[in-house]
C-alpha cells in the first residue's frame, strides 16, 4: 500500500450514524492531520456532513456504498451484503487501499466479514477481541473478549503474542506483563488447557513477561499489563466488571442529589470527582480490537458519541502508525511456529516451540 | 436431630481466629438467642475469649480439636487430619449434632471435607458454591462461584434449583427470577451446553421465572434475582465485579483526600456517602454458601472481621432456621428427576424430565 496511511471508516454502523462517526472523525483529524480516511457510507447523506465538519472533509475520501448491515443481522446474512458499507470497508483493507478499518456496526458480522475477506496473519490460528480497561495500575489489556467462546491452548499462547505486540505497540510498554486468568483456590484450579499454556508461555520468548495465573481481582488491580483468557470468559468478565462500575456510577448520581448538603458536597469535590468520572468514562476506552488479522480491525461501540468514536479512531490510528502488525509478525517470530494441531509443543517440522530469545 | 437449632462453628478457621470468631459470634447470637452454636478448635484459647464474650458464651458449648487446616493445605492431605478444627465441626453435622456448619478457613478443603463428610443432597449430582451480592434492583444470588469448574447441563439445572430455593428461603423472594449467563452477539453465543441448560429450564417446573440468558452487565444491574453460570465463570465474575468496586472506592478515598475543598464536600455529603459505603460493604456479602449437602455449609471470607463473620452467620442460620434443606428437597421434587447421565432429557425409568407444576 503506498501514499498517506490510511483507514477505512463505515461511516453507517453504530445507533448514531452517520453524525457521530463524521463528528469523531473531526475530533481525531485534528489529532492525526497526517491520516487520511476512507469514508464508507450513503453519499447522499455523508457530503451534507462533509460541509459542517471541515477537518473531516479536509482529511477524507467518501466511497459510496448503498446498504447498511443492521444490528440484528446474522453473519451468515451479513456476508452477503455485498455493497454495505461495512463490507465495502472491509474491501478496500483487502484491497490495500487502507491499512485498517473501523466500525461501530454489528459485532458478529464484522468479525465474520473480517475473518473472511481481510484474513488472519500467517501463523494465527485464529483472531481474538481486545480492549483496554483502567486499573488501580494504569490501562490493562484483557483478551479475547468473546471472538472465540472455546479456545485451546495454542490459541491462548496467541492471545498472549497479540497482547504484548498490542501493549508494547499502542500503549508504549517495552516489556509487559502478562497474566492467565484462572480461578481461585488450589482445589478450584482450572483445566489441563490453563495449565498447559501457562507451561508454554513460561518456556517461550514471554517467559521473563510471564507472571502465571491471576484471578478476577486482578484485572482492576493492574497485577499485570495484558490478561489472557478465552472468549467467554474474558466477555462475562468485561461486562461484569463494566457494570459494576456503571452500578457506582448510579450511586453516586443518587447520594449527591440526596440533600441540599449532598449537592453542596459535591460542588466542593467537584473538580476531583470530575477528574474522576473522566478517567473512568467508559468512552475512554471505546475500541475493541481485532487481533491477528492482516490488517487493523476496530470496533467501536455503537452506542457511543462523536467524542467516544473518536477514542476507538484514536486506537486504530495508533495500531496503523505504530506498525502493529509488523509488530506482531515480529513477535510470532519470536514466539517460534505456535501451528502444530491442539497446540502440542511439537511444531510443524518437527521442530520444538522452543524459546528463541 | 433433636433440641435447639444448632450451628457448628471452625474457631480456628482464618486470618484473625479465633478472636474474629468468638466476636463474630456475641453478634450473631444477640440476633438469634434461639440459636445454639457449637465451637470447635483449641479450647485453651478459647474459653478465655467466652469470658469476654458472654452472650457468645451463654450460645454456645465448646467442642476441643487440636488441629488447623492451614490455608496453603491440599484437600487431599486436609482429609487426612481427623483432629482438625475444620473436620472436627464438618464431623458434627454428620452425627446430628448441628445441622450446618461454618468455618472461614481453607474453602478448597471445607469443600472437599463437606462432599465427603457430609455428602450430598439426594438428587443432586454436585454441589456448587453460592454468594450474594447488591445490584441496581436489590440482592442478587449467583452460582456456582467455584465449586466445579467444569459443569454439564444437569449441573447448570441443579444450580438453577439450588439458586430458586435460596432466593426463597433466605432471600425471601416468593418467585425469585433466573438467568443462564452467557455472552453478548449471536455469533459469539455460548456452546451447546448453554442451550440445552436453557431448553430444560424453559421447559420445567421453574419456566415461569427463567428469564433466559442474561451477560455479564446483569449481574450489577440485578436484571434477574438468581444468576447461573459454571464455577469458573462464576468465579471469575465474582472477583472481577469486586476489583472493580474496590477499584472505586479507592479512586473516592484519594478524590476526597485531593484538597481541602473535596475533604469538605466529603463532610457535607458525608450522610449519604457512609449509607453507600455500608451497602456496597464486603462485610455485608460475606458468606458464601455451599449448596446441595445434606446440611448447611457456609464459607466465611477468610481476611473478616468480626463484623464480617457475624454476617456469615446470619446467612447460616437464616438457611438453618427457614429449612433451607427441605426447600431444596421440595424443589428437587418440584423439578422431576434430573439424575440422567449427562443432563439428558430422558430421566430414571424412562420419564422424561417434564414439568411437575
Amino acid at each position: 500500500m503506498a501514499g498517506a496511511p490510511t483507514l477505512a471508516v463505515d461511516a453507517m454502523g453504530g445507533d448514531h450514524a452517520p453524525g457521530a462517526v463524521v463528528g469523531g472523525l473531526e475530533i481525531a483529524a485534528e489529532r492525526h492531520p497526517e491520516m487520511r480516511f476512507l469514508l464508507v457510507g450513503d453519499t447522499a447523506r455523508l457530503q451534507p456532513l462533509l460541509t459542517r465538519y471541515r477537518r473531516a472533509a479536509r482529511s477524507a475520501v467518501l466511497r459510496h456504498a448503498a446498504e447498511v448491515i443492521g444490528d440484528e443481522m446474522k453473519p451468515t446474512a451479513a456476508l452477503r451484503v455485498r455493497n454495505a458499507s461495512m463490507r465495502v470497508a472491509i474491501d478496500a483493507v483487502a484491497a490495500g487501499d487502507a491499512a485498517g478499518v473501523i466500525s461501530a456496526g454489528n459485532t458478529g458480522a464484522l468479525l465474520a466479514l473480517s475473518k473472511i475477506v481481510i484474513k488472519t496473519l500467517p501463523g494465527i490460528d485464529r483472531p481474538a477481541m481486545a480492549a483496554v480497561g483502567p486499573s488501580e495500575r494504569g490501562d490493562v489489556i484483557m483478551l479475547d473478549l468473546g471472538a472465540n467462546v472455546t479456545c485451546d491452548v495454542r490459541n491462548l499462547v496467541e492471545f498472549a503474542v497479540m497482547g504484548d505486540v498490542f501493549a508494547r505497540t499502542v500503549l508504549g510498554l517495552p516489556a509487559p506483563t502478562i497474566g492467565l486468568l484462572n480461578v481461585g483456590s488450589e482445589e478450584m484450579k482450572g483445566g489441563e488447557q490453563l495449565r498447559d499454556a501457562a507451561e508454554i508461555l513460561k518456556e517461550s520468548a514471554l517467559g521473563p513477561q510471564f507472571r502465571g495465573f491471576v484471578e478476577g481481582y486482578d484485572i482492576a488491580a493492574g497485577t499485570t499489563d495484558v490478561i489472557v483468557t478465552d472468549g467467554f470468559t474474558g466477555n462475562v468478565a468485561l461486562k461484569t466488571g463494566e457494570g459494576a462500575l456503571k452500578l457506582v456510577r448510579g450511586l453516586l448520581r443518587q447520594v449527591f442529589e440526596s440533600s441540599l448538603s449532598a449537592r453542596l458536597g459535591y460542588l466542593l469535590a467537584r473538580p476531583a470527582l470530575d477528574r474522576l468520572r473522566e478517567w473512568l468514562d467508559p468512552r475512554r476506552y471505546n475500541g475493541a480490537v481485532m487481533l491477528g488479522l492482516n490488517g487493523v480491525v476496530v470496533k467501536s461501540h455503537g452506542g457511543t458519541d462523536a467524542e467516544g468514536f473518536a477514542h476507538a479512531l484514536d486506537v486504530a490510528m495508533d495500531m496503523v502508525l505504530h506498525g502493529f502488525n509488523d509488530g506482531m509478525r515480529a513477535g510470532l517470530e519470536r514466539m517460534g511456529r505456535l501451528d502444530a494441531p491442539g497446540g502440542r509443543k511439537e511444531a510443524g517440522g518437527g521442530q520444538p516451540l522452543a524459546p528463541v530469545l
